[in-house]
């Protein structure tokens, strides 16, 4: 089933030694402890225990955590026989990308006397860096191998770390729950990927490209943690205080809104008046996308329940009449809507974070003026499709052992299988008993 | 498969774009950020960071959460083919129920200048409310149509706040937990609501109101983790220090105790000693319930040890031998049996509650007299009755889309199915082949 | 499908009933609120609410509840016919194991004026203690009943009691993720109970003892949580501040490095360059357990990668080739291979820690010298078997119901089971039409 190219016996370990001895030899010459994290350094200044920003933030992180890991990991198991590679890929992809963000992040952001400096901020920096990296993921989910993978993670996160240094420290726009940094980067590099990657005979595989009954609920345990959890995947990294608590809560109720439009939708568009799962799945998460950048600043729930409802509506249309163009005309492939759930509402996140912060006075945002936003995104354009491009040529190379055009969307090809069930055995015993009964 | 009536094309937008417009309207009329979440007024007072109310409740929040929307959600996806229905309809009907909640429960609680201050205790508050809106849905489950669920969650979160308030505020119970708020309250408003849709033909749909091995195991995610965070759930919304710090320790005894009164009775009452499924599922939460009300004061661990173990036993013999009688003489059919789960130990909890109070002096805890408790239970089945009535009746209204007796319990009357697993076709491609020898 | 040895309906319930009445009694007799958890303790020392350890422990301690009731529970459902008992009787188990550890614990660690006080941290240390028996429970998955399993808890929590008090509080050792007292402890009395209870003709199940497609997606969920929670477990008892946050960021890395070298070793050693689902399970978690002892030290981030580095080859290596020869040669059937997860990783956990503790100044850690640490080392293996091979023995009884050498690994021995899935029932349907056709 499977020929030499895709067979990972050398290849998948070569790739993984490499990378991870790099990792800790700089580790072991860059990183060091940040000021909380430190033994010495922490006690030193006296403080007391509940400053330590571990309390402020960790359980945020945890939850970020979780988004990572269950979230993205089990919303791609939709697939009906792709689900070891969703979870397992996923899982491969993420634990390398958060160790390399640190390094990356770091070196851009958080240099301190030639050191990197670390902690639970970093962390749930890290993972966030690693989250733009699964958008893509769900991009050309079913059509990459895990050596593909790797590499596309390992310039994603590079240019993700740039984009954000461009964004956040030179044009000084605020995004602290990523609408611009995370989801609208993360889908069109994803989207750019696909595009390069595109394969003309896909349809060879298109019976393995949908979903069965129980792979849907499977994906909607990843659906359900994300939503849970995007209120403190946007408050992760806000101002400690009022900052923070206020984040979690608009999110909570763009999310709220986003869900009941998302419903409403599903059922006038879908054939037959029918709710259709990949609505449930996907287009319910796009209002915590949309409120990203301005679910920090004062947008009150009467601004984020707006924009959660808009997300949904526009999330729903993009996969019912938007994702067949882009496949038909542009040769985009895109697996999981990456376009639907993270672009546009990640664009409209944007924009909706630079009139909030335009209507607001300088001095409580600190933010730029709404031209400075324009220019942020038309920049991030620019730049961002001359330096995809060139990254996602590089994983064309065959010796990176994509799968075939046949055997897309199959666990089977990089995964050893576990038998059939029981049931079936016992069927086929009922069967052959009763072929027999009919021979005789 | 469906009829003119349950198709849900215009009826389901209608209904939820009605609903989500009014609601944000009254959210931008009605509510504001309370004292910790507002900018301004966050800073101005100029307290310390550590002290705004997120870092107290924040992380309980998320417990609860994970309670309402994975919890429940996944609990009812024992049936053997309504696990889109129950994760799906949970999510809507709970999507809507916290926003609503928050201006029902500001309303008659939370008002200030005429205005809603809410935070991360309102927003607590407003899953706690959308968790028994969800009990409720467990008495109906597989026989209401989205519609319906959606009209029984606005009536219901409505009387919800009401009864809340009387008890609460009016007679100065405490109920920190829910055991007679929420889970009393929210299973009698279901049973009364499955009573009057009483349907006499159900058996139609018997083959199908059973689980199947995975589905089962489904199940037991959302069991297991209500069981690990009724802590959390319990000791939310009580006082900050020992009183949250207590009511979680006395949770988790309680149900730990009742986890193991559940085996056994499951083994003791169940056919040739083997255990159900059902009771585990269900019958070891009632500690949790049970603990509700007197799991924030000085109850003990050895009293809530033995609170929960008595709850477990209570809900294995009503699952066991009430309910069959509920279904035949007075004709409840409660799909979940949440009579077992959340009547029958908040009511026990209720009881609990008001003996400890009473035990404690009238100083600690604030509370009321044995007589004023009781008078307080008298009130709400007597109000309780005579509202939810009225509220089932207008659920009968044949334009709300229920399913035919002969298709409940069934995903596709109202979702997109997808295609059957994809060794099915190998099998029956086997079978083809081995027709087609035969027929040679 | 039972004999009458294995028929649970008067044992169960009496074990049970025994178990939590004689637990009853003791917290009655025994058991206190601690300082913090005490209504009038805590007032009258007036502190800030924010003091209390509620707030620094409590989301710790709910992430280390996940990785027992789901993590470990989860993680077992990777057979095919399995599930129930694995999710329930580690539930059950678990139930029992946390009331049972809080007073063995207690007797040994924690007697104020002849009570024991409870708070949130002796709650985490009763989820460890379980942790101890619930890997113990991997090594003898599908071959027990849960009679066997309550006792095999009852003596297992009081010897983890035992060696925790001689390594912690007799020898001074440190191990605040209890690589030595956890999960060393828990491996080699989980393969000393199986090796005594080995079933020559176990090879009669055999086809029961493996995946299937789905099973093997559920036990994915236990992974994951494992691993995501992992930091929490690590950190969930260091000392306030930079402890907790030093030993949730060592654990996070070490944990990264390791699913990296366990993919890479997977898909080395594995048949057909293709990734082994049992590797990515369990190997991918033995970063966490490596880092259990020298997490909370200042093993730097470099350390942390270098030791989970390590910890996923040699998981890796050990299911590939050492778990054959410890069934072939030494009789040791460990199911779950806990040998490899929790036994070889925790002993290179104890030697890291041995290592950066004599590295360090006695007085950073108050360490003892590397001498001691091999004295400890030796001491625990001493007096672990001795101890454990009588135990064991008990366990042998056939009173307590084991299921016969040909109805391992199956839940209909002990459960109810539910019907097969409906399509079934139309494949039959499809099949006997065809059938007719054929006749006639």
């Amino acid at each position: 089933m499977t020929d030499s190219s895709t067979n990972m016996r050398l290849k998948l370990p070569l790739i993984c030694f490499i990378l991870e001895i790099i990792l800790i030899i700089l580790f072991g010459v860059l990183v060091q402890y940040d000021h909380d994290t430190d033994a010495r350094d922490f006690h030193n200044k006296s403080h007391h225990d509940y400053e330590n920003d571990f309390y402020y933030r960790y359980p945020s992180f945890q939850d970020v955590h979780v988004m990572i890991f269950i979230g993205f990991g089990f919303l791609m198991t939709f697939l009906q026989r792709y689900g070891f590679s969703s979870v397992g890929f996923n899982f491969l992809i993420a634990a390398f990308a958060l160790q390399w963000a640190t390094l990356m992040q770091g070196f851009f952001h958080g240099m301190h006397g030639g050191k990197i400096h670390i902690g639970v901020e970093s962390m749930i920096n890290a993972d966030f860096c690693t989250g733009s990296v699964l958008i893509s993921f769900g991009a050309v989910l079913g059509k990459t191998s895990p050596v593909q993978l790797l590499v596309m993670a390992l310039f994603e996160v590079t240019l993700f770390a740039v984009n954000e240094f461009i964004l956040l420290s030179l044009l000084g726009t605020r995004d602290a729950g990523g609408s611009m940094t995370i989801h609208t980067f993360g889908a069109y590099f994803g989207l750019m990927v696909t595009r390069i990657l595109y394969r003309p005979n896909l349809d060879k595989s298109k019976h393995k490209n949908c979903s069965v009954y129980h792979s849907d609920l499977f994906a909607m345990i990843g659906t359900i943690y994300l939503w849970m959890f995007w209120p403190s995947f946007n408050s992760a990294v806000t101002a400690h205080g009022d900052d923070q608590h206020r984040t979690a809560l608009n999110t909570y109720y763009s999310l709220a809104a986003c869900t009941l439009s998302t419903y409403a939708m599903s059922a006038l568009t879908a054939h037959d008046g029918k709710l259709d799962m990949v609505h449930i799945q996907n287009a319910a998460l796009a209002g915590g996308v949309a409120a990203g950048t301005a679910g920090e600043m004062m947008l009150t729930p009467f601004g984020s329940m707006i924009v959660g409802f808009l997300a949904g509506i526009i999330s729903v249309l993009g996969y019912k009449y938007l994702s067949p163009v882009l496949e038909d005309k542009l040769k985009i492939q895109d697996t999981c809507g990456v376009h639907n759930l993270h672009g546009m509402p990640g664009v409209l996140g944007a924009v909706v974070g630079a009139v909030t912060a335009s209507l607001a006075t300088r001095e409580v945002y600190g933010a730029p003026t709404l031209a400075a936003w324009f220019e942020a995104c038309l920049h991030t354009v620019v730049g961002f499709v001359t330096r995809t491009s060139t990254v996602s040529f590089i994983l064309k190379l065959p010796v990176f052992g994509a799968p075939p055009d046949t055997i897309c969307f199959e666990d089977s090809i990089y995964w050893e299988m576990p038998g059939e069930e029981a049931h079936h055995d016992e069927l086929s015993t009922v069967r052959t008993a009763e072929m027999e009964k009919l021979n005789s």
